[in-house]
């Protein structure tokens, strides 16, 4: 292709830039002009083009399809793109040779390529490992789209400190959570908070907040109600774009950390 | 033992407490008033009884002889004890098992006790290796005791964030690091800080300013004019004792990050 272009300021954007650059592509990677510094700093250290839209789903989409016709590139969907569901899919690959002991694995969703991917793999491979989405209260479309077994956008979705599946599922992903995935859990903004608190202050790893849904759904009261033969549970840290400059959420948890 | 008592807010506290909790034996830590409450709350939650004392090593000290007599328990030097130093020089074996390809080891000296006891694994096993201490400019007693080949006691430390290295090597890890240390790198607070943070933005690593000393001392012109052949370098990142609420050194680099 003459240009690849996509819409994600996290891991997609900044690892399709990666592999545009490998190539020699020129890599246009969207981004809302709300996004951290961090993630567009990382995207244009990979010698990416930034080019910024409006926060929001439309925007986004629109944004990319001007650039699109614009530079005749490519788009690279970050979640709907059956190659990238299929590459995410790999992780589930990892779990299994690595953890074979493994009854349940987590994944935060968002647009839902990964825990699409994930699923794929694991219900293909291991049936018998439950496969679970965590997802935030305040954008909960997969939780929505689960209960009537249908594909159901969140017209009015809220803030999250989540920042990366501040994003919807979408035709493609959607039939597959629909069919494998087993449950949705939703977890609220203070519990997201915590469990961040808690990995980085106990497992010394600096996620950011979208990789704590997954640990806070493993611990919500719905989770510890499972039968007790789901012991070992894979959950998926999806990501470390923390945004260091801006932790102040941080202080206002003082006091309440475990 | 009847007790247990040491005087460590840091990694060797914690140890400690831990240790006495499953022999089922009191552990007293004597921990300055000024440590970060991590720090404490973690010492606590290994079941430990917190003394205060007022900062610097002769309060530290005097603090923890007196309880000492008062418990009739032994005294579990921090870094002076000769089973504490053996005890940190199996992080040389693992080294040398799982990274046998190393030329070098870089460990943050404070009292000089796991920087001895590397030392003496290293240089026991594979002479071949070099062993270097990383210090802040701030404290720099064990570069000032190198210099002359003396003990040269550090009569007027000043402050530094690296809170866990803010104290002087002694009578037992003198002789080692005179003997085995290959060279004494030092840092400026800049340096620490500026390190701390690349290991927590690209390495997702939740480290404390202490760890970073390390990777700031082979960062620097000094360690980077080093011949050649010092191409796999281990540093060890020595602690992730990281106060979360007390980050305001964060904001102040704003912007300088590479």
């Amino acid at each position: 292709p003459r240009a690849v272009v996509t819409h994600s300021s996290g891991n997609h954007g900044q690892a399709l830039a990666c592999a545009a650059q490998a190539e020699g592509i020129p890599a246009y990677i969207v981004v809302p002009r709300t996004a951290p510094q961090c993630k567009q700093d990382a995207i244009r250290a990979y010698g990416a083009i930034l080019v910024p839209c409006e926060p929001g789903d439309k925007s986004r989409a629109e944004t990319a399809s001007s650039v699109v016709q614009e530079t005749g590139g490519v788009l690279v969907h970050p979640n709907q793109d059956p190659a990238v569901i299929a590459g995410q899919g790999t992780i589930a690959l990892e779990v299994l040779e690595q953890a074979p002991q493994v009854n349940a694995v987590v994944v935060p969703v968002g647009g839902g390529g990964m825990v699409a991917g994930i699923a794929v793999a694991i219900k293909a491979l291991r049936p018998d490992v439950k496969v679970f989405a965590a997802e935030p209260s305040n954008v909960d479309d997969c939780y929505q789209s689960k209960l009537p077994g249908e594909l159901t956008p969140n017209l009015h979705p809220r803030d999250t400190i989540a920042d990366a599946v501040k994003t919807s599922i979408g035709p493609n992903t959607w039939p597959i959570i629909r069919d494998l995935v087993d449950d949705v859990l939703t977890v609220s903004e203070e519990e997201i908070k915590r469990a961040t608190w808690l990995v980085w202050e106990r497992m010394k790893l600096l996620i950011e907040p979208t990789a704590g849904v997954g640990l806070a759904a493993v611990l919500s009261e719905q989770f510890q109600a499972l039968p007790r033969d789901v012991q070992n549970v894979c959950i998926v840290l999806c990501g470390g774009n923390v945004d260091l400059r801006s932790l102040t959420w941080l202080t206002e948890l003082s006091g309440k950390a475990e």
